[in-house]
């Protein structure tokens, strides 16, 4: 194995819990809030946060070529824009650092009280500045279930789907970090039966379970980059909720894509897994027939094996996992969603994010949204508190988890949890 | 008139040229690059562009409260983000020192030298940095002849059209503002009567005349703004060239709306008129039929009387008007469009730009897109050095202009203008 922070045997001295997503081989990268009230990028081993900028205070990345105050931001957009080598370089170093071998910080208890927090004792923020969000609707099942719920059943799918990873921009304002609550969307829907609109609260939010990556400054407007170069430019990837009011998305899917049926929210988990850490987990994604035009055609394990999960946490504290799947279904893969998105010359930058689209399994207790799990809102799924839903209740969380596991070693994005509080009322 | 700037009276000492969009009743703003290499935040008076950093370092914005650094910046968003207030005090202030009859800065040698220069001798930057851009669908006459077109003739509009302002996300990354050329862009279509797609250069370049306007930071996420507040969040306007591919635009419709079809380029003019030179060009709307929802419904005049047209100038240096048309024919306003945007407590940012969607009128002289002028490319037009154009040819250079005009006083955006070059090549 090349990335020397992957080796399956390294141990930290930092106690990691059994099944914690953060052992020493994770080094995700994310921005928070420290209970000395500062704002610094970091990652995570464990339970432990781990100030970066501190470190690099502290000189523990000497020898790596980083802008003075590189750690110091309160976004990661300027680490990831220096790239594939320094990244890993930088992956490297913390993996060798916090390596229970090594005495240097692991002995040193002033620098040790300095650099490293308790999870709880600090507040995640978004990770990147986003300067553009584009959602893709990669998965053959969802877009079938949706194509069925919404279309003619015989023709669920648009001519287009199996030749290009089909998506849409997505707006950037309103994407929040976990645990952050999101208010009910007023929304202008037409009531089925009637021919004038009326406006008011959402009666079908839904959440749609996605993953999403993000990118480093990719190309100059107006160039494409060719599939064969494009995973140079993909830094991690997060958990997404895309949030989903199906009631004014109907309405508007008259004329456009999603628009206010979307915009209202989108929740991303807060540490970003890098592609590296997810190496160990290639996997071989759907035979694609037809096959796409050359600008499309991919070589080897494109898609990852990436255990995926959804739970609603009621008002009364009760969870329930309402769904299982797997991101290696994807049709569509990541390089082949950013060189068809770049094949027009569109610029990429770093910190762009791009969701998967809804990622669904083949059977029901699989699908990544309530319209499917509901058949459109029609059978409604049982929680363990013997209440049911169609779509969700003000005051339901809905939690999203993500791991990869083999050879003993469990890589995993932490939950993405967002509660949905009642409609936005003005005093 | 409250608006001491916008006096009709008034000179200024800088000789402005007879039908200049810039007299001193305008004062829009913008960035540029000095000759000697400095960004800076500016005005323009005539073809006079003024260095307002250095106005600032001067003192000659003593008494309204700004940071010290307010316009030695490289976008307009700080300064959008102070308000309205501001925005007046700074433009009012602006009229004064270049009014005729004040000599402060008119008879300081030394100080003309460090703050005007000629417009040759500059370069105009991008205003704003752009967090999201949406693009609304607001001209009836455009609407009806792109539905006639693409859909059936006798539905021409779909169901939602009357009820609210239709819109959709677009791509912030490749905004750029006049004078910059773009690439034809590399894309995937579907030829007529085949059922395999191609990739190649798109044969279908085409161009769609808009305004744009671009907002101040106007709500928390999740709450909405009352359509009699939204106006004071808008800051000024600009010309857009949507650029649009409309064989790919064609192929991706089928599942949602423009993607790659328009994301290789969006082209602005540079400088920002502010609706505070716009005050006196309002005009009514159309008569809106049905009744919008109540939290769509205005009062008063919210349209704005501007000329628009429309020219392309061949690499023979032959240019041909080509279009005529006007803003006020727009059926959905721009207060409108932004209470539309927010009802669902979607947050809007400072720099955020919105599009007005294509601007066509009732003739086919006044039409907005190619694709109208020619009927769907069937009935090319003629250009001045006979040649004819059903869609864009490599080397055209689409040039927009705008400006609104009574009592005298011009109000302008300058031009707009793009060239496009062939496809990127890789080497």
């Amino acid at each position: 194995m090349p990335i020397s922070a992957n080796n399956t045997n390294r141990k930290s001295w930092i106690e990691v819990p059994v099944d914690s997503d953060f052992p020493i081989q994770n080094i995700p990268f994310g921005v928070f809030i420290t209970k000395d009230d500062v704002i610094t990028i970091g990652t995570r081993i464990g339970d432990c946060a781990i100030d970066m900028g501190a470190l690099q205070q502290l000189n523990y990345f000497e020898g790596i070529e980083l802008t003075d105050d590189m750690f110091m931001q309160d976004t990661l957009n300027d680490f990831i824009s220096d790239g594939k080598k320094t990244w890993r370089l930088v992956r490297n170093r913390l993996a060798e650092l916090f390596d229970a071998t090594n005495p240097k910080l692991r002995d040193n208890k002033e620098h040790r009280e300095i650099v490293i927090f308790d999870v709880k004792d600090i507040e995640m923020q978004l990770p990147v500045l986003i300067g553009d969000f584009t959602d893709f609707y990669s998965s053959l099942e969802n877009a079938t279930n949706i194509g069925k719920i919404i279309n003619n059943p015989e023709k669920a799918l648009p001519l287009n789907w199996f030749h290009m990873p089909v998506g849409y921009h997505g707006r950037s304002s309103t994407i929040i970090p976990s645990g952050i609550p999101i208010n009910r969307p007023m929304v202008q829907t037409l009531p089925i039966g009637e021919t004038t609109p009326v406006f008011g609260p959402s009666r079908m939010v839904d959440f749609e379970l996605e993953t999403a990556f993000i990118t480093t400054d990719a190309n100059i407007m107006g160039e494409n980059i060719p599939i064969s170069e494009v995973e140079d430019y993909i830094f991690g990837m997060v958990l997404m909720n895309d949030w989903s009011a199906r009631d004014i998305q109907k309405w508007e899917s008259l004329s456009f894509g999603p628009f206010l049926g979307k915009n209202f929210a989108t929740s991303i988990s807060s540490w970003i897994v890098t592609m590296d850490a997810l190496e160990p987990f290639r996997a071989k994604g759907p035979k694609q027939d037809p096959s796409p035009l050359p600008y499309l055609q991919q070589k080897g394990k494109n898609n990852f094996d990436i255990n995926l999960e959804i739970a609603i946490k009621t008002e009364d504290a009760t969870t329930t996992t309402i769904s299982k799947t797997n991101f290696k279904y994807i049709y569509w893969s990541m390089i082949q969603q950013l060189a068809h998105h770049t094949s027009n010359g569109c610029r990429v930058n770093s910190g762009d994010l791009m969701g998967s689209g809804t990622i669904s399994g083949h059977t029901p207790d699989s699908f990544g949204s309530l319209l499917e799990l509901t058949s459109g809102g029609k059978a409604p799924i049982q929680l363990n508190n013997n209440t049911e839903r169609n779509f969700l209740k003000d005051g339901d969380t809905v939690i999203m988890k993500g791991f990869s596991k083999n050879n003993g070693v469990r890589i995993g994005f932490g939950e993405l949890s967002t509660k949905l509080l009642p409609p936005f009322v003005r005093k």
